[in-house]
């Protein structure tokens, strides 16, 4: 059975300024060697022209229909922050904001930039009737909160998202729809956020957006965690501290993207495949967690450009030994893309190169991919819906005369063009572990 | 209306061996100067990065979407080997086994390479209750048994298989699912086999796969037929002369692959096109027979090796008189792909490439397709995912740039990637039935 190395770039795709992008303008030998040596396309992650959250493109590429699984981003960013979800818990993403006498937003950030951790005991000190609720702050302003049912009667609205690609007229969510009853209302994502994400306007009230008990009764816990958050965090030494040095409490905590959790087949009860992923960012931890993937703590990697790749690479090719396919992800090409910074995403390109010359002298047996999740390109600082390139290299692959890995050479590789799941299932064959269809 | 001829060399795709591919080695100027003169593309029969199997390949490749119609391979392997079928039969693949005496099974094809005919009409003996049975012995140890209920109330479990390319969450088999209630229980394709794919163990007791009557009705059949083979073959004189010699007898039959007919729209009343195939191997007519084509006996069409291409060509050139499109089926490019034979399989194209010039020269104003239902790489000795080289010649196509017809050059082909699905309609489109889709 052959390994599977998979190495993705975050927002790694770009348009060209001055007739160059990041990826044609970085000196990069090890990733064109793999190029020339192998075979290359485009990727569009979701489907042609649809731009890719984060969340729902990584799903995709570890072989989960986003139209199918994805039930918003909170559970992933709970899982990446460490918690551990049970079907039907309810995960939201917070921020420490700054509010007035009036609970008007002054900042959505409480001045950012600052460790709120002091403040995450007091958080999870509230009692909500008939919920067990936990919080964790995790880099700066931000934190999770996930509410869990003591009873335990779940609704899962259908799947979030009006996009069914290559699926016309199929349903949305018909695995997740149906009600489970048994004992009292569960909990329901399907609420507003009491983040207006602006300042100048009250904190929302959280409000069902549908007339299910589950997302009544999860409305009435929000609203009722969002007044004890405003009354302890108002008190709390840590922001009364802060009122004296002139600077901004986090005096309230703002709520959104409510996501439920499901219970999914593992990758490896899915696809046969053992996978773990090596990856900084708490996104990308969870939507791997959330497939059943191993992801070992690394070291040094932190989802920034201050990343250590090297400690990624030795931590890939010591997974690999136990593991069929094993994902590398690197969050800062995407960072440099938001930030409009080409440079900065050029030389990030040239690292990711370093990196990949180390796993492939390490493995040099492997399979190697290479791809990203979207386009953010640096003109536009916003992801965008223009495929990636991607690269296969391996024992057995068909050669093509793509010899640079960029935008415009991938676009004539003999891969074509693709989509997520259909890379996944590329990767499953490459394997070994493809299940013939038929007889 | 333009004519259009159709060759499928099974398991035709590969994977380079330093640097070659069968196809790339083979010498075929009349294939290249079809490929030179047309327009070529990579074909993904079921869908980008699936692994097809022969069966599903086929009915992609004959326009009828597996995921909609696939219910195992057993009526094909009765409609090919001559067996008139109707809507409910259900057919078994069989073989010819030797069990001891505690129905152990020592060898799953009872010495293999034997004629095991003079077996068939006491098997077809067999008398089972408000059922009838059909047995035909096919090639060597293989053979298919039908059985089809007195009283007709079939039940069609959803369709097999797991994968619903660009449909994922849909349900299989929607057309079919439905119980069509009538009489008493009918028969079920819901029950399990009774070989067990190694020696060493007892024939399998079959066992119903639902809760339905009918799949009850039908697993208990199977097992009286089980019974009662086990009773005559062991009595046979030919198996007891077999014995006399020491050869192992033929005194079991093990059963797999039950399938449902359902009987289906044919070709012609779908797509408006008269067509015909002209194959060797028992699968390749049943597939076609069930689709509703004509499938002429052609003297000298084996399915293997040996087959006789001219003969094939001629037939090809005699039925397209009075047809659409005429498939042309070749079995041995797989066949040579399965025993690794890289040599074997770069012949057997160079064999095509004879029969590709004769049919050219009887058919100068048709159009004419050649692709492979899937690779067979010599490496791999198994089915694979990667796509297969597919050309298109005649009257009114866009010429490209390609002017070799192997894996590598065709990626760059004008028709770019497709499945089998929108090959069809292309096929559909070039003999002038397409239909407007609106107005």
């Amino acid at each position: 059975m052959a390994k599977v190395l998979y190495v993705i770039c975050d927002g790694l795709g770009d348009l060209p300024l001055k007739g160059k992008t990041p990826l044609s303008a970085a000196r990069k030998p090890n990733i064109d060697a793999l190029a020339k040596g192998g075979q290359c396309g485009l990727l569009h992650t979701i489907a042609y022209g649809v731009i890719p959250g984060s969340d729902t493109a990584h799903l995709a590429l570890f072989g989960y229909d986003p139209c199918e699984y994805y039930r918003g981003r909170g559970t992933f960013e709970a899982l990446g922050a460490g918690i551990a979800l049970k079907h039907g818990d309810v995960a939201f993403r917070c921020n420490f904001a700054t509010v007035d006498a009036s609970h008007r937003i002054i900042d959505r950030r409480a001045g950012r930039l600052k460790d709120f951790k002091p403040l995450e005991a007091a958080v999870n000190e509230i009692k909500l009737q008939d919920c067990t609720l936990k919080f964790v702050s995790t880099v700066e302003h931000r934190g999770v909160l996930v509410l869990s049912a003591h009873s335990a009667s779940p609704s899962f609205p259908s799947g979030k998202g009006p996009l069914s690609p290559r699926r016309e007229s199929g349903q949305n969510g018909a695995p997740f729809s149906q009600q489970e009853k048994a004992g009292g209302p569960g909990l329901s994502s399907n609420v507003s956020n009491t983040d207006p994400h602006e300042a100048g306007v009250p904190i929302q009230r959280c409000v069902p957006l549908d007339k299910s008990p589950e997302a009544e009764k999860t409305a009435l816990l929000v609203n009722e965690f969002s007044r004890r958050a405003l009354s302890l965090l108002r008190r709390h030494p840590f922001n009364l501290k802060l009122e004296r040095q002139k600077a901004r409490p986090a005096n309230a905590l703002l709520l959104r993207g409510a996501a439920s959790y499901v219970h999914v087949e593992s990758i490896e009860k899915k696809y046969g495949l053992k996978a773990a992923c090596i990856a900084g960012g708490a996104l990308y931890k969870g939507v791997a967690r959330y497939v059943g993937m191993a992801v070992p703590h690394v070291p040094g990697a932190t989802g920034r450009a201050d990343t250590d790749l090297d400690a990624k690479a030795k931590a890939a090719l010591s997974m690999l030994k136990s593991r069929d396919l094993v994902i590398v992800h690197v969050k800062a090409t995407d960072s440099f893309g938001h930030d409009g910074d080409f440079a900065g995403k050029t030389r990030m390109i040239e690292r990711v190169d370093a990196m990949v010359g180390a796993l492939r002298k390490g493995a040099p047996d492997a399979y190697i991919l290479l791809t990203g999740d979207h386009s953010t390109p640096v003109a536009l600082k916003v992801h965008s819906f223009e495929p990636v390139p991607v690269l296969v290299n391996g024992p057995l692959v068909r050669v093509d005369t793509v010899s640079r890995f960029d935008e415009l050479s991938c676009a004539a590789g003999s891969l074509g063009h693709l989509t997520g799941l259909e890379l996944f299932r590329v990767v499953v064959g490459l394997a070994g572990k493809g299940k013939l269809y038929g007889n």
